[in-house]
This record gives C-alpha cells, structure tokens and sequence, in this order.
C-alpha cells in the first residue's frame, strides 16, 4: 500500500486537522466532527451530516453558508457514533433546531436517531431528519436495509442548506429535503477497488479486463460485472438505470453530477458527462445545470456515479442560492 | 489499461465536448481550443493559457470571471500547436490585448511565442506573456530548458485574471504576473506512475515501495527515488526544498496549495496540509490563504506537490478579488 498517511489508526485526526488549518472550521471539542467557527448560528436551522470517512469532500467539505453548519466524521468507512453525532448536533444549535441529513447506511441511520433522542433529552433541541436513498442500483446490500445514499446526498445538502440560510423552519425544510430525495437517482461503477488505510489492501477483486456495475461507495457489490466497455458504453448503462427508476417526462428539467470516485481523472469525468448529456438530451430532458467533479469518493477508486435530479422551480431557485464551502461554491 | 474512454486518439476532444456541455464555454471553431462563450470581452485584457492535456481542470477549468478568457488544449502531455495557440490569442482579443500565461515547456515556450508573432501579423493583436517556471525540483529535465513550470502556474492565472478583470493593461499585466512568477516555488513528488491512454501502461516504473521525490507533471524524472516514508517526511522534505529556494523572512504571508497529481484521495491532501502549516508556524511564516485539492493534476498519478506564493498587498488583494470559473470560486 502506498498512501499520504503516517499511522493509519490517525488518519482521520490528522485529516481534520489539515480541513481545520485550511478553512474556516473548528472541532466540536473531543470529537471528530467539525463546524463552521462561527457555529452555533442564530436566526437559523442548523444542518448537519455526517458518515465513515473516506468520502471526502463529503461531508465536512460542505461545511460553510449556504450548506451544513456541521459533519461527523466516523473512522474511514465507519459511522459517527451516535456520542459524537449528539455532540455535533448540540453544536450547531443556535435556537431554531436542527436538521439532520443521514445517507441509508443501518450503523448512520442508528447512530443519528440515537443522537436525535440524546440531543432532545439532554439540551432539548428540536431535530428532525431525511434519510436520503438514491442508488437505484440494489436493494439491500453490505451495510444497508433499502437502497444505499449516495452522491445524490450532495444535491440533497445544497438544497436544504439553501432553505435553512434563507430563514426556513424545520419542517419546511423536512418537506423540501424529502421531495429532493424523491426526485434523485444515482448509479455508480468501479474500474479498481479501494484500499483503506487500515487494510492496506484491495476490498475486492476486479479483474484486469473487468469492471463493476453498480458498485458502493465503500466497495459493497453491485448488480453485475462485466468485461471492460468504452465509456458511451458505460455511461449508457448507468444513465439508462437511473433514468428507468426516475421516470421522467419529455421536457422534464434535471441537475446532473458525474462524480468521480477519488482515483479516475477529472478529464474522464468529461468524457462521461459528454455522453451523459446527449443521452438525456435524446430523451427529450432538460439539463439546467451538470456538476463534474469529485463530489463523494471512495479513498482511491476509480470508477464514477452518474446523479440526476429531477426539478422544479422551487428545486432550482434552491439549487442556485449562493453557497461558499470549500467543496462546492456558487457566487451570489 | 483501465479508463473511462472511448477511442484513446478522441480523448481530448471528447473531454472538450464535456467541459462545453458542463459549462458557460464554446470552442473555437476547428480547434482543441476554448473560450467563455461570450469571448471577446471588450474592454478588458483577453487572459489566455494553454499547454498538454491530462492536468485538469488545468487549464480550461479557470476559465471565467476574473480568471481565463480560454485556452488551449494540446493533446494529452503534448503541446498545443502554434495555429491553435493563435487562434485561441485572436478570439480572446476584445480589442484590449492578449496576456498569454505559458509553463515553461520548450514545445508551450515555442508554440505560444510563434502564435504570439502570428496574432500580431495576421490580426494585429497586441500581445505579452509570462513565463512560469515554479518547480524548483530540476534546472533541465526531459522537455524543459530550465526549471519547469507547475502548480504555482495557478496563483498567476488567478493573479493576472484579477488585474485583467479590474481593467488594467498589458503592461501592468506583465508586471504583476511576473512578480508572482518570481515569488512562487512548487515541488512535487509520486507515489505511482500515471498512465496515458495513447500508452495505455505506466510512463516510469516505481517499486512497490518506492517513491519518487521531485516528479515532474508527465512523469519527467525528479531529483531522487527513495523508500516509501511517511505523509510527515514527505511534507517536510518538500516544504523545505520550496522554503530554501524562496528564502522568505519571519514574518513574510503566504498562500499555499497542497496540489493532488489526479489519483490521491482528497483525505490524504488533508493529512499532507496538516504537517505543511505546521511547518510554517515553526518558521515564523503566516499563512494568509491555504487552498487543498486537484489543481493541476497528471492523469491519475497518485501524489502531491506543495506551491508556497509570497505575498505582499496587491497580491492579496487579487487573490482576494472574486473569481467563478468550474475549477476556482472565489466569492464577492
């Protein structure tokens, strides 16, 4: 194994403190989860995430106005415990409540509804939450009950981020977060597996020819391995499954991401996004806005999701409020 | 060889595709150039840069308020040929004048000096450039006269589109950015080869515990091969080449970027900032602005390099000014 790292039970710590000494964040103290230096913020919902590490920038990447007050990092590809979480959550309180966005792993989803019931018994803070589910690859796999949360999630923080900065109470941000979990879908694929720190080596074997549809983000199996394909290919296949679980009418109008799993060149990524757009644009849907980047990775691998977003107007005018976090920016 | 690609001879192209569906960008026609869709602006210097592919988002991805007018993509580490560069010059020429941004490249260096004499005859274009040569590994190295130019080429495109934005001419253009130039030091280093897709197999060979210290951005020999050590050595070695060559006083503000080269997680860039500002502090150094993330990357080599900028006013003051562009924000 050959990682950036020194010991790899300290690779998160170290981690942190490297998002602390470069953005405007601080540690919740004896924790692993991170805020904005100005947390708690009054006058607003406080939005939190979290997950395993290794996802990176997601989640603490999205930490700043316009996104999440706080993230929880577990140890790579291990959810906060639900201690942290509760700590986290009393630390972005700033009056209004809280709102929790959980990906549909079963450790997340524990730890964050313990969490919620500590923070409501011992500081009596208001939480609510959305569990977000858009990998349409599988039902039921490694980790999780139902479908797994993905880089949907992304669109799902900047969204109810948007609502919370402009004022929004915790319910309203309950329905808006739930109809743009609704409204996401998200297939992803691997070319390599990852290799955590502490294994050191591959999570799963791929053959030199082979590749794998419908991967996890913690390399948890996905619908089928095949042969290599060239990416129109791929990408047919990825859009295709997403768009059959979203069904969407002609005309519709949709935010994309093609998401890059942390080892696979952003140039790639292009590529995909090429075939990507003309595949919708032969549906008869509307792309306002395509996001190309590493949004929510998986350590080193590479591979990449597709992610489409099913719009309307209230969805878009969120989508475009302005945002500065560190992992996704958008100018007022 | 696993990539997400079609063709390897369409790559480029294809990537070209995909940046222009993604984003507010058009291609000059005939050629692997672009340009904001509104290019030329009037009224404003046109800022154009240019160089091999397989460095995105350099350089395409700074094109933008306050950053790019366009650029040129050669083919992958290969540079773009000198009717292309001219091209590119003429469509960017809002009748202000062209500023060219140039790694030193002996190919980019000569390609871009014959399409600065072209612009000029054929269509009167006034035209400066600068000649970024950061990387204080190497004096001479496989396609280089003299030090190459590297990830601090960044902090000059931000630097020059900051001027450019806010009116000035040609001549405090070159003043500015060759300041920066002067005041800018990268080194880098990898942890695996990266794999071209024309090659389809790694570039250079490293063993299983090997390191190579002072990497070029295609792969091109550095200063030394040594055991894999740790995310702490590493940083310390790097940080401390950059530091000797800049000879910068207690005291003096910096902006610093730990630079992914493609393939390296997010999380481990964290863990290599951590240990970078630490390094600072103990030299008596203020870090002003730190930034984390794949800024000029080579395909999917896994590494880092660390680009250390002395500041003075102005140049705080640009880095500061706002910036949109898809591989750099910067918000008012």
């Amino acid at each position: 194994m050959k990682k950036l790292i020194n010991e790899p039970a300290d690779v998160v710590d170290e981690m942190l403190e490297g998002m602390v000494a470069a953005h405007d964040l601080r540690r919740v103290d004896g924790t692993e989860a991170v805020v904005r230096s100005d947390a708690p913020v009054e006058g607003k919902v406080g939005l939190v995430s979290g997950g395993g590490s290794g996802h990176e920038p997601t989640h603490a990447g999205y930490i700043g106005d316009g996104m999440l007050d706080g993230a929880a990092a577990g140890e790579v590809f291990t959810s906060p415990t639900a201690d942290q979480v509760s700590e986290l959550i009393q630390a972005c309180d700033g009056g209004e409540g809280v709102f929790c966005v959980v990906k549909n792993y079963e450790g997340d989803v524990m730890n964050f509804e313990t969490a919620i019931e500590m923070a409501e018994m011992e500081a009596d803070t208001e939480v609510e939450h959305v569990v977000v589910n858009d990998d349409v690859a599988v039902e039921d796999s490694l980790y999780t009950s139902g479908r797994r949360g993905v880089c949907g999630t992304i669109f799902v923080h900047k969204i109810a981020g948007a609502m919370a900065q402009r004022g929004e109470d915790l319910a309203e941000i309950k329905r808006v977060a739930e109809k743009a979990t609704e409204n996401v879908g998200t297939m992803g694929m691997a070319l390599t597996s990852c290799v955590t720190p502490e294994k050191g080596e591959p999570t799963f074997d791929l053959g030199e020819d082979e590749i794998e549809l419908g991967i996890g983000i913690h390399g948890e199996p996905g619908t089928e391995r095949t042969e290599l394909m060239s990416v129109d290919e791929i990408t047919d296949h990825l859009a295709e499954a997403v768009l059959e679980d979203l069904e969407l009418e002609t005309g519709t109008e949709v935010a994309t991401i093609v998401n890059g799993m942390g080892g696979t060149p952003l140039m790639e990524l292009y590529v995909v996004n090429r075939r990507l757009q003309s595949v919708l644009d032969d549906r008869g849907l509307e792309t306002w806005d395509a996001w190309v980047g590493d949004y929510m990775t998986s350590l080193d691998m590479m591979g990449c999701s597709i992610t489409v977003l099913e719009l309307d107007d209230e969805l878009m005018e969120l989508l475009a409020a302005p945002a500065e976090t560190p992992g996704l920016t958008v100018p007022e």
